[in-house]
């Protein structure tokens, strides 16, 4: 590419911007993970990350992927040939049924449109239906990174309630935690899966698992195998700062420092943010003329924005065009959208600033790729922002 | 003003925007000055201002902020009582005006039009008056940060030339240098004065004095007083890295960094690229019905623009709602612009995407402060930049 | 604690102290893990890393700690029930063995003295018994951080071939790697386990499978469950640098800045350097009047020593002294030698003076805690660095 | 030099070892040095910088180095032809007797034992001897850096009081700031001056004056001329955080970070801290059968120990031997005392080990270099700090 001047626009839904302030904190030397300063750093992180959950009770933290978060929700709390409700509602719903679907699980996959959330009638109606009460956890993903679209899981929740369904609630929000509103407690989800590299603004590389006293339950009896994701070795990590293998010390100074700026921001102000940004980004793709893939409004996610292309148009030949002309990287269309759409991040350490500057480059983008769209996609999200109170 | 998310866009037109790797740099433990890394680290920087100068002749470098360049410039090569002749074309050029006549010199500042550079035939007759060769140094801005003026130095110089007269040329380049195209040796120019924390991307605290042999000549019988901003004791300084004192050892870490920086992308290249940044941003100042305070189109500043307002618009009313609601800092009018203008920095580590931010920021400031103005300011930079290859 | 000044020193046996130029490499801001800079990063670390495991194979790197090397190990090639021979031969070497006893794997973990290696006739005679070649895997810890031995691993091969067992050959060398010379290819180990945070100099987060072609087939047809641990998905990282899921970019930034310095001391030198510290490290312990717990002189380790207190000393005590009086944490006794060891770490970004600061806090330690010995542990190790050659 | 492992120590009476917090500190972005957030930080350095000087009056911060500082004292305060009072104890006192030289003033530079501190007699009777009341100013070095001697400031004073001499006392507290007790209020010293790089932890390029009211007043008719270093243009920085000229923003992180540091720790405790290592090492220097420079007990520094070596040894030789041996960077003789002497730093941030690593890397040097010594100096250090309570 050769030498390019100015910030990098990290526009993809994750890993996001990491503020210099977290590179700074994990930049401090490593220190005895079983001495005493590790201990307080363990416990002002739990206690920080509990009202991010919406949760008062137990949370782990894996020195893993994400994707190891997922893994930790099955292995803990289900036993081989058990069966569990999933929904075809996106890339990552899908990779998750994958992960699954090799742990000897038997997984009911359900058609919906990727478009839309789930249905909370589809759940209802399924689970109905499940006389012998088989089912031992519906799983989905709270917001779907790959569509744009946040699923209603409160919605869930009650529709598993109407019908008195006792299956464990499992729910990935990688991409929403700490930018969109999450209740643990309150919607009574059993496990929550996170990462660290979106919404939390610290680099890859760890992954949360937020776990109800039913779940925890659940992993007393629950036969598939486990080491390394185990709960009950990781329960003294709550207490004590005690974990049963090494943990990611410098990640954890970076998160530290991350969740210190959420609550200087103030949870309610970093979700308004994220919405405002998201309303912004959703006026100028409809000022474009291109389409939010994402149909219903009320379930568009304030993280991520999904842009339906016209036919013809290869959003990757786009994406390459606005990487190398504006330097700055989108996310690429997953799965069965590959070519069809990008996704534009807006989540994390952002501005209203950042966000124009974003959206000039994929208006520019259009432009300079010969893309069929209008003008005006600025226009239309500076109107907003200027107007529409912080 | 409680948290801010993001990145703060640090638009003044110097300190500007440091890049990660200089930050990053350095973050160097700090190393013995009198150590052989030392005089590596001194080396090499020296061999990398001096294409930034447009020299093969001496750089000095000291511990200190651009101001203090312009007195080692003054104390370095001339005596009490010498005349000297400067010109009112800037806040800047004024101040250095100040330093002047408090070292005893005779200063004859002529009045010049702020809205364009010093008139080379004004200077041509002032010096051609001047029958007694008593003029011992013409002093002039390159890049009036306060005006977005640059003056054509050259055109000084063949002035100078034309009417033969002997006096030394001393230039300012503190906000033009590591931006500007600027040759030090092919204008003759005798003492080229600038500073780490523009153009060249380098926190405040380092100024440069590039010195011809005409001036070194003048040190020798030059007899205001001097001890820290001495040329002679810092000679050895490029040959063998001694510093008469301890140097920033720090911010030269930073420097040697930047100036990578600045030759991996190839000097050419990023005189292009202020060019090109500066064209988009006239261009969004006419399209919102502003005016560039530089009314001479060939000696706008490619690193600063200075925005006229309309009359009863304060600038600094509107520079406070901009940094309130949209996180940037701009420059304030300086001198007898005070409110009357504001001032956009688009230098040093800087992209298209970026500015496009910045010009957001400003046209959405302008719509908040409800300032009178056209919109299609940034539609109008956004036509250019994705037009216009880099 | 109170504030302290100067620096902590770390003398656990991992993790190690970072370098700075490894904590600044991952303050670089995150990319995206799926465009172009990664892919180069990622074949960057691959080419780096295989000089140190001594091989020219396939290198999986994981985000996780190295605990999870050791699952990774074993799900990716074991079956349900398969029996492996394992050794109890120290604390991690007892660890790994409780992660296999909890994959439905039937271990057979023998007795052996933890002051020595173990030994390769016992190897060869139990693999000889195994008539049946039941043995799917034979595993043992190269350096056992517990005892401070370092097992002979081409002896154990040796034994294995003598006997012609077919058992794979599994090996942690979580705390030799990049320390201790190691010769994956040249001793046909199957699976080496390392991970980031000793011997790297990285901080933990990051987990290695160095994986030999046979170990490679027996994953084809290996049934215990893997998703996050599957090599087969691991495949493609190696070639495009392309991962089944979000790399821990930060920590391959650390990775890669430490893996240019070993290159630029030279692993020769590098393991030279251990050596010789380890040496120093044990004529101290021996000057002292106390034990190093390792009785076989030529499997004492390089990284660390753990040394033997008299009776009714505890260790716990020893070690709250010094860190409280001298600020520098040592490594507490595992397992069965809780209370009974203390252990100094030697390893990482070290040099004689960091250890000589080290033996001296741990000599005026053992004076300030009353603890029985003789002085002149400091004066044996500096009259060996002085006179050695490095 | 090739490659090293570890930490360089750099054991030079400054530039000391900057803490990590300070380089991270530094790591911050830039700010506007004319907005909001500056005036905070300069209100704060100002504040936390009074008590390290023992005032509760003016201290003037400049971007430069400490050699800066003598300069400003002198222009303020002076006039052309101005009778000074310098008395020549060593090679700093020495330098800055040069600069007073350079600017026209008539400096008086007695004669003085450089291992001892100044005769307060000496200076009683100079001073009554001058009739005239001729003398303007009185300079010292509180902490000769070049010797080791720490003259006694108020000592100086009383004898000035003793016969009642009006002139202005100017002191140099460059090397003891922040490490050894100053009290510029209860001493009534007149200017103090400060750099950065010792015991304040920042790296170079920050100096400071303290300022009584009296030498404020004197400022008023001073007819040196002056402008970088105008103390009436810094006045308002003081209360409004205002700068006549861009102020080293990052360097002044890095002092706030330090400053902060150092009041975590309590000054008091800072100066027992100094005291305590110095006192260890004049130990191991009198155990290695070598002599400290300076004779006078209750005057030796406790932040630079200089070392005298036996005749024919060369200290320049032994410290290139302990350079590339054992990587540790010691202070060279300065002046007179080239070859003569070697100095050792125990100052900034610093601890036991560090000082112990430091002892040893010398006694290992002595053996390696073949200088005539008795062994045991460490040993005595060590004793001394095992025992001695911090």
């Amino acid at each position: 590419m050769g030498f390019r001047s100015g910030r990098h626009f990290v526009q993809i839904p994750g890993p996001t911007n990491v503020p210099d302030r977290v590179l700074r904190a994990m930049g401090q030397p490593t220190i005895d993970h079983r001495g005493p300063e590790f201990v307080e750093l363990s416990r002002e992180i739990v206690s920080g990350m509990r009202p991010v959950f919406g949760t008062t009770g137990s949370v782990f933290i894996f020195p893993a992927s994400a994707s190891g978060g997922w893994e930790a929700a099955l292995v803990n709390t289900l036993s081989p040939g058990d069966r569990v409700l999933m929904f075809d509602h996106g890339f990552f719903a899908s990779n998750w049924q994958k992960v699954a679907a090799r742990f000897d699980l038997a997984v009911d996959f359900l058609s919906c449109d990727w478009r839309r959330g789930i249905d909370p009638d589809l759940v209802a109606a399924t689970l109905d239906g499940d006389a012998g009460r088989e089912y031992k956890a519906v799983m989905v993903v709270h917001n779907e990174t790959s569509t744009g679209v946040t699923n209603r899981v409160s919605a869930v929740r009650e529709a598993m309630d109407r019908v008195g369904h006792p299956a464990l609630l499992m729910v990935d929000a990688v991409s929403s935690l700490g930018s969109i509103d999450y209740c643990h407690d309150a919607w009574r989800v059993d496990v929550t899966i996170a990462g660290s590299q979106k919404g939390l603004m610290v680099p890859p590389g760890l992954c949360f698992n937020a776990v109800s006293d039913k779940a925890m339950a659940a992993s007393e009896s629950a036969q598939l195998q486990r080491s390394y994701w185990s709960w009950q070795d990781m329960l003294p990590s709550i207490e004590t700062g005690t974990f049963p293998y090494t943990p990611s010390t410098n990640l954890l100074f970076g998160l530290q420092e991350a969740l210190t700026m959420l609550h200087e921001e103030g949870l309610e102000h970093v979700y308004a943010r994220h919405a405002r940004h998201a309303e912004a980004t959703r006026r100028a793709v409809v000022a474009w003329g291109l389409e939010n893939y994402c149909m219903s409004p009320e379930e568009c996610s304030n993280t991520v924005t999904t842009v339906l292309l016209p036919e013809n148009v290869d959003g990757d030949a786009l994406r390459t065009v606005i990487f190398e002309r504006f330097d700055m990287s989108l996310g690429t269309g997953l799965g069965k959208l590959k070519g069809k759409v990008f996704r534009i991040g807006h989540l994390g350490d952002f501005n209203d600033l950042m966000l124009a500057g974003t959206l000039c480059g994929i208006e520019m983008g259009l432009q300079a790729a010969g893309t069929p769209h209008e003008p005006g996609g600025v226009t239309a999200a500076m109107n907003y922002l200027a107007t529409e109170a912080t």
